[in-house]
């Protein structure tokens, strides 16, 4: 952390912010397994592990989807040259949203089996702390763009594309929810599409220079 | 970590320090989800959720409140150019309070719907964690200034206003804390109000030099 | 964190993916432990540790596997000058396999008691997360070498040896396996040599410069 | 990390079996947290405060002595040039004897109030953990003066000094234990007086260069 000291001033080591924000994003990520579990005596494993599908399907997906969290959160900030007191603010905020995957993950597990207007609840709940994330990203970008605390400036014509391109990210999940409520199971599949594409192919924030 | 190293000496490495206090509170503010969750078949989903309302109210309080705590370690930390072992313990003992969060943040949200004397025990709990960290953040500030371990060494009026500034906290906790035996939803929004503005708006320890 | 920040451009930081790493092996191998309880008063605590064997063995031996991943993933990542976006991926799905050791863990100690088919599909479940991550080194090394991503580029016959040495590994689990099947107990045994003589006894990946 | 990227060859990065080891003691001093909680409707909050004194007094201590660990653990290694895998293995080891002590607490805690044969096991077991990590510092010390991995080395008298200073605190736990034998609660204050006195006092391993 040699290099983001930066004692004595306002500004903030970048480096502990993103190494906070790597260990909430680890502790996040694994504590989605306490959801998984199966109980000797209750009904075969294999018919166990049949009939809590739901529960490792939104287990998987909730994993990726923290890792792709993970990964856009590391491309975002590489970016900044410094942090201020707000980017650190926005920063907690889109925390929150990722500790409360495992409680909408589990939620929603629980209540695929279910159906009905229970079920279309734990769906919206789960899209908002997915849709938060797609939202508080692009305020962050925002930011830097907005109060020059990224490594090289970028073009008014390089901010705007790069906004929008995350701007089109904050209307994705709501989409995906709006398929969760007609059918939960296609929105499992959009999720999990949506994830293996981002990790694999997202473009960079802006383009190489 | 390559400049902290201070091996062979009694020093201890800022930076071990440091990363070991951010995975401390990275760990108690993720395990706060814990405390969420919901069961098929008790009551509809909207309803529990209504009816739990102190338990989301706490946890957000709680997040943002160990967030506040982790950017004041951050602040007050890279103040300091080297670490003794009495401020080492004195942060494990701000480490101990920090762990207590989870069970303090269950114990009042339980409680919150109960009212009484039980109530009133657990808001005075909250009020005690709440306020250990506080004191302890003035007494690591005070070893920081007593014995030269800043960057920049303060004058003694610099010294007085900053450990002025951070006895103001000390006293913040216990009014809230007896604005909560009173009227805990009133201590809550006292809280969430409380953590915004420290996000926000807090002055550096020291003017900038 | 200092010379791997590769801002602005496709390159991810190796320090904050190994970071990240670093925090879910570290919390998985600490979760664990909480598969480990007894109750006052079901039997005296000598019997309950008795009866409960598997489930301390199966500690012990899930806690050096995942040891002894953290000892692999060190050393193939400090092999790589840089990694990509694939490797990435890779990792997470490695990471995944990681996450799920409480789990299959939890599920084997359980039905290890047992016996039956079921005890069989747990045997097969823990076979399924070690060998899961013996695949993806195996993947991970052949991305390093094929893309050019190490730091001292191998010759053809290291790499082939390498990968063969990598690729024995991904034979192993599935023998263990097939051994638990006959004997769970056995299989216990062979788990321990086996990640005994890894964590002491492996050569480094390629041969030294 | 960029001091301790060692790649190509057999050594292991200090930097991340540091990283590694705070990682897991930060999870495992946190999860001591998971065993505090309290009922509403069981007894009054206070009766169950009260009642479960065994309960936050095992958890006080377990924390301070992995506290101590820590300080220790930092200490032991910034003497280290470099690792051997032989000495990740023992680090290893250490690992697991403090990934238990959330379950040899809580133990512990349990049997505190039950006297007899079991609470005499539960003392013994809990003695087992501190122990393990006594006796694995001063291996670990051993393998670094035997294994020439020091910064500096020592001379043959100050070795045998350190090693007889680290030998003696492997006596000190089983003496501990055997008063817990005899008062579990005046061993509860013995463990208090002695981490107590190992954060803030202990002496450096070897004498200032």
């Amino acid at each position: 952390m040699s290099d983001n000291g930066a004692h004595g001033t306002r500004g903030l080591s970048k480096g502990r912010v993103e190494a906070f924000s790597d260990g909430v994003l680890a502790v996040a990520i694994t504590l989605l397994v306490l959801d998984l579990h199966v109980t000797v005596g209750k009904a075969s494993l294999a018919a166990q592990l049949r009939h809590d599908w739901p529960t490792y399907g939104a287990y998987l997906i909730s994993f990726f989807y923290i890792g792709v969290v993970w990964v856009n959160h590391h491309a975002l900030f590489s970016l900044a040259r410094r942090l201020d007191r707000t980017v650190v603010f926005y920063n907690l905020v889109l925390l929150m949203f990722v500790t409360t995957i495992p409680f909408t993950t589990s939620t929603l597990a629980q209540y695929l089996r279910v159906g009905g207007t229970d079920e279309r609840l734990a769906v919206v709940l789960y899209g908002v702390s997915t849709e938060g994330m797609a939202v508080l990203f692009t305020v962050i970008l925002h930011r830097f763009l907005a109060h020059d605390l990224m490594h090289r400036p970028a073009t008014r014509a390089e901010s705007r594309a790069a906004l929008r391109r995350f701007g089109v990210g904050t209307l994705i999940y709501p989409a995906v929810t709006a398929v969760g409520l007609w059918s939960p199971e296609l929105m499992l599949i959009c999720y999990a599409v949506l994830t293996g594409f981002y990790v694999r192919e997202q473009t960079p924030v802006l383009p190489e220079s």
